[in-house]
């Protein structure tokens, strides 16, 4: 149990992505890695309590890991999350979700970071890869163009579509829906009985992306200085503040109820909004 | 030409839609006159001079329509217009664009209407259908909730892309993108060598969605009272003129000048701006 792991060895069930195939298990890695180099000195040491580091559903067929870094005090980086999560289905398969997001700070109006990657069979995946967007676009068509079309990230979507096992894939939530950029990677993979498997998919076609939009995202989001003044400050925090909440009612308060039960769901849930909030 | 027409003369050239199919005419009609029912006598006649409401480039290749209705002083309608276009392609085929949007004053913060059915070859079109947010929706989640979610708007995204010779549509131009609302029809319909043609493909599913949308839009946007306070009205005001602004450049400035040459174009988009700024 979690409770009997010190912090290092919460990290490192953290980093394991146990459940989860090597190329799989290596994007996620990646990413971190590439997080961690540019922006390590940055951030914090996890300080999750142990068992929202680490925790299981009562008949322990479903487990997660979570870690998360708060941005030092001087640093424009709120806090990096990462997670994974693990549950085996009735179906005899199993579905994997790892999942890493970096929200930024309202000392800059930059958009957040945010990779999802849902497995739920063998065969077929959901990939969401964005910088969401911290404003209205529409009042802010400089801002559209700075992060959005200058950056050309519309292609890195654009070439991933391209592929035969890809679709353009609709979250059932329409607050998701919004809060995604226009360039929003949001897709499905299905490699069915092609030549391809979702392994080869994420090592050849995800993997090259995602490494390019973290790149992206460290050099034009997290490390550049911005001057916002006291009033869009207010607006960012409150618009964030929704951004945050309702992220974990839609994406983690729908789902783990049902993976890991009213009682630890119940405390994970608590923890993560406390630390949202901060 | 255009001049030797009187404005009724000049009424039924747009009412004809000449160049399109006879579903996709009947659809056009059939929206018009659900809203002239409604709200017609909110409506002024259309004014716009009579070289903008009918107009065609040097070498006759390329023939259009506009009808613009100003709302009367008392009402909440800003404007309503619809048009087509007409252009023979070198190809030899054509492309038609049919086109209705309705757009509302500040003193309410409901939802405008919009319709682009762009036809640009004998079997696929692009379809463009939504009632386009007046706000940013992840501030006004409220908002979000009133005209998206409890109207369930997406079931008939949902229906339509369950079709077979429809695919999701993703336009050139991230402003589009991200002005549309998240339960926006952009589909493009290919019939190939299919069992159904494109006008089928009209009749039978875009006429009857289409005609909900707008009976939607009647009910419980155009109709319905709102009580909007002066700082609100000042915001929407500032967001409906980019909307405004930013469509005419991006919708018609990107094709105008290639479909009628530089001297008719401007001379169009120079009205229509004018007319749009009122």
């Amino acid at each position: 149990s979690s409770s009997s792991m010190d912090s290092g060895a919460l990290r490192k069930k953290f980093m394991e992505f146990p459940y989860v195939s090597a190329p799989h298990r290596n994007l996620m890695l990646e990413l971190i890695s590439s997080m961690e180099t540019r922006i390590g000195d940055s951030l914090q040491p996890c300080t999750l309590p142990p068992d929202v580091q680490y925790f299981e559903n009562p008949n322990g067929s479903a487990h997660a890991s979570l870690h998360l870094r708060s941005g030092v005090p001087s640093s424009q980086i709120d806090f990096i999350l990462g997670g994974w999560i693990h549950c085996k289905l009735p179906s005899g398969g199993a579905l994997n979700i790892t999942s890493l997001s970096s929200y930024l700070k309202p000392s800059t109006d930059a958009p957040h970071f945010l990779i999802d990657v849902i497995q739920n069979s063998r065969t077929s995946l959901v990939l969401i890869l964005d910088l969401t967007p911290r404003k209205d676009l529409i009042l802010n068509l400089d801002y559209l163009k700075t992060y959005y079309e200058d950056t050309q990230l519309d292609t890195y979507r654009q070439c991933l579509q391209g592929l035969p096992e890809v679709s353009p894939y609709f979250s059932p939530s329409l607050y998701i829906r919004s809060v995604l950029s226009p360039t929003a990677i949001l897709v499905g993979i299905d490699t069915g009985d092609g030549e391809k498997s979702i392994e080869e998919m994420i090592q050849e076609h995800i993997s090259p992306i995602a490494k390019e939009i973290v790149q992206l995202w460290l050099d034009k989001c997290a490390s550049v200085e911005k001057q916002v003044g006291e009033t869009e400050r207010a607006y960012l925090a409150k618009r964030d503040q929704i951004i945050k909440s309702k992220t974990i009612e839609v994406d983690l308060g729908s789902s783990f109820p049902r993976l890991f039960g009213q009682e630890v769901s119940a405390q994970i849930l608590g923890v993560l909004r406390e630390y949202y909030n901060a």
